[in-house]
Order: structure tokens, then C-alpha cells, then sequence
């Protein structure tokens, strides 16, 4: 019987990536066991935030034992999705989308890139990290014969809402959308943004008032 | 006289850039009024938490006239510093930092990248964006004539924890963290994480959870 979870809040779900993290480098400096008390100093959290958050998916410690380094890490890769993978293709071979496709850390957290599409002639051809950078008129037919679950977009902006309809209609089942718009795509599909925009900017908002 | 804010949530600060955003779109269509309700739809928020975000600087609106897309739009660009603007360096010229560097977009925004440098040999010397990339050994000298806000740091995990201390001794005001860890600097050095694992292992367990 699968165990039921509370409804996890964003701001739990957010904070999983992080949890998973600084597993993995506790886990690689072979470190054991670990209380909910030294993990919140590490992460910068309470360590009653910590026992609620794991809560969420019940539990995972023993009262006054600490955490299981090893199994917590195993436990975090299977809710995240880790375990079993994600395929994705990059939609815009800019250098936004190249330097994504470059980025070997993906891998190692379970996200394989599959594919590369972009309109540009001249660069349709190109080889970015071992995978040729494909015709966009090609993503209809590579969509139908490769079982790929995100669509990254890094186009200008100009034509993202086109092109996230486009991969929403194709079966997608998220979109991890750099352009700095929101886009609106049915609900199953989901989208989370990366607008770099926003984040520089709410940056220079905290300088200015620091 | 200063006029004294409310105190400013983490969830107002982090939609600023997006009102920004939308007035900003709103103004290169030639609206010249908005109300919060045609707003809120937009934006997919209510009208309410608009009126009360906005409250967080003095209103900018006569109740039951809308607001002025015009005069809105200047108020959240002074709000954001976007008007004085910042300087910025990047630190790291790899895939992402390129990628940054060859982004225009912050310039329009206010943020104008000043300097580019990188510790490996093979590409200091190389222009990206009109910029010469520069020998990290050069860095406090060019800090120390150049007037800098904020460090854009896109190297490799291992070695960010010292190059953000570097920056932060050096007079950096603010530092955009691009590598997947979590920097340690005194409370007078404000840092923005754009963590992009962390981003799409969100969208991972979003996908397997929908």
C-alpha cells in the first residue's frame, strides 16, 4: 500500500533539492548519522522546520537517533524523482541553451538530454556536448518516437508562449521556461521558471535597502 | 522627508521584478490605466494582494481610478535601483558565464557588466560581448578602481566558497550565486542563488506529483 502524504506546500518542495544536496555531501564525507539539530546549523533552518518538512513524508528519523545519512539520501532521491530519471530536450541553442546542455551536473541528478532543436541554419548541425543541435521542423516526429518528459526553454521571448504550446501539444509534461515571461499551458503540464531577470533584479533591490 | 516603508516580505521583494515586468509590457503597448483587477488577471494574482504589495510603498493608486501604467512603471524602476543602475562583474567564464555576459537584457535593466575574469590561461585575453576576459590575479587591483556592486559568480562548486570571500573583502556589495551551493558572507554582503539543479529537480518532483 503506497503510504499517503499531507499535501506538501511550496515552500517544503522548494527546500527538498537543498535537503538532497547537503545529503549527498555528508554522504560523500562518509558521515553516518545525523541529528535534526547539526543538520539545521549546516543548513541555515530550525531544526523543528526540518522534523516538519520530513513529516510531510513521514518521518524518516527516530526520536533522539538523528537521521540515517544514507537511507535519508535514498529516500530524497526516490521523492524527487532521482532514481528513475527524467528525459529532456533543450528547445533554443543560444548560449543560454548550449551553456544548459553543457552543464554535466544535470546528469549525475537524474535529468538526460536527449535532444537539441533551434531554427538557426547555421547553427543546425552543430555538436553540443556529443548531440547534434536538430531542426525545430524535426520535434514533432522526435517527440513521437522518444519518450521525453521536459522540454528546457531558452528562445527569445519573442516566440516562448508559441513554442511552449507547441511542446504542451506534443505531449510534454514540464517545461523549465528561461524566458523572461510567464507562460500559460494546460494543467498537466507544469512549468517552473528560471527568469534571471527577476532574480538580478530582486538582488539590487536587497543592495539598495541592505 | 523620507517617506518610511512598511517593513518588505521575501514573497513582495521576489514579485517586484515581475509587476516591473508587466508594466513594463503594459507601457510598450500604450496602456495608459490599469485597475488592480485587470492587473491581477493578468498576472494571475488577486486584486487584494496586489493593493496590499503595493501598500508595502505608499499605494500608487486613487481608489477606484486604477493605477498609471506611466508613472507606475517609474516608481517600481526607483523601487528596484533599475534607474541609478549597478555595476557587475562576472566571475568564471566558462559555458554559464558566457551565457550571462552575452545577455543583454541586464543592461536594459540597469545592469552593466564592467569585467569578466577567469583563473584558466587558455581563454583569458578572449572578447566576449566587447569584453576582454581578464586574469583573476588583476581582480582586487580592478576593484579597487573600479566602482563594482555586484558579483556575478558562475565557477566551479569547489572553489565559490573562497571566491566569494574573496569578492566580499574586496568591497562587493551583493553576489549572484550561480553554483550549487549555499555562500557564507558577513550580514553586509547581500546574496541572490540561482541554483539551477535545485530549479529543475523542483520541476522533477512537480511532474511526478501532478
Amino acid at each position: 500500500m503506497a503510504i499517503q502524504y499531507k499535501k506538501v506546500s511550496d515552500a517544503v518542495i522548494k527546500r527538498l533539492p537543498r535537503y538532497f544536496r547537503y545529503l549527498a555531501e555528508l554522504k560523500e564525507a562518509n558521515v553516518q548519522r545525523i541529528s535534526s539539530g547539526v543538520l539545521s546549523e549546516k543548513m541555515g533552518l530550525t531544526a523543528s522546520q526540518i522534523r516538519q518538512d520530513f513529516s510531510c513524508f513521514g518521518g524518516f528519523g527516530q526520536q533522539g537517533y538523528g537521521y540515517n545519512v544514507e537511507s535519508l539520501h535514498s529516500e530524497l532521491k526516490k521523492i524527487l524523482g532521482v532514481d528513475k530519471g527524467f528525459n529532456t530536450i533543450i528547445i533554443g541553442a543560444g548560449n543560454l541553451g548550449q551553456a544548459i546542455a553543457n552543464h554535466s551536473k544535470f546528469e549525475k541528478r537524474g535529468y538526460f538530454l536527449k535532444g537539441i532543436f533551434d531554427l538557426d541554419a547555421k547553427i543546425i548541425g552543430k555538436k553540443i556536448n556529443g548531440l547534434e543541435i536538430m531542426n525545430m521542423d524535426s520535434l514533432p516526429d522526435f517527440l513521437r518516437k522518444e519518450k521525453v518528459d521536459i522540454a528546457i526553454i531558452t528562445v527569445p521571448r519573442e516566440v516562448t508562449a508559441e513554442v511552449a504550446d507547441l511542446a504542451a501539444s506534443l505531449g510534454i509534461k514540464g517545461i523549465w521556461n528561461f524566458s523572461a515571461m510567464d507562460i500559460k499551458v494546460p494543467d498537466d503540464v507544469v512549468v517552473e521558471n528560471v527568469h534571471l531577470s527577476d532574480s538580478i533584479m530582486v538582488l539590487g533591490y536587497r543592495i539598495k535597502n541592505n
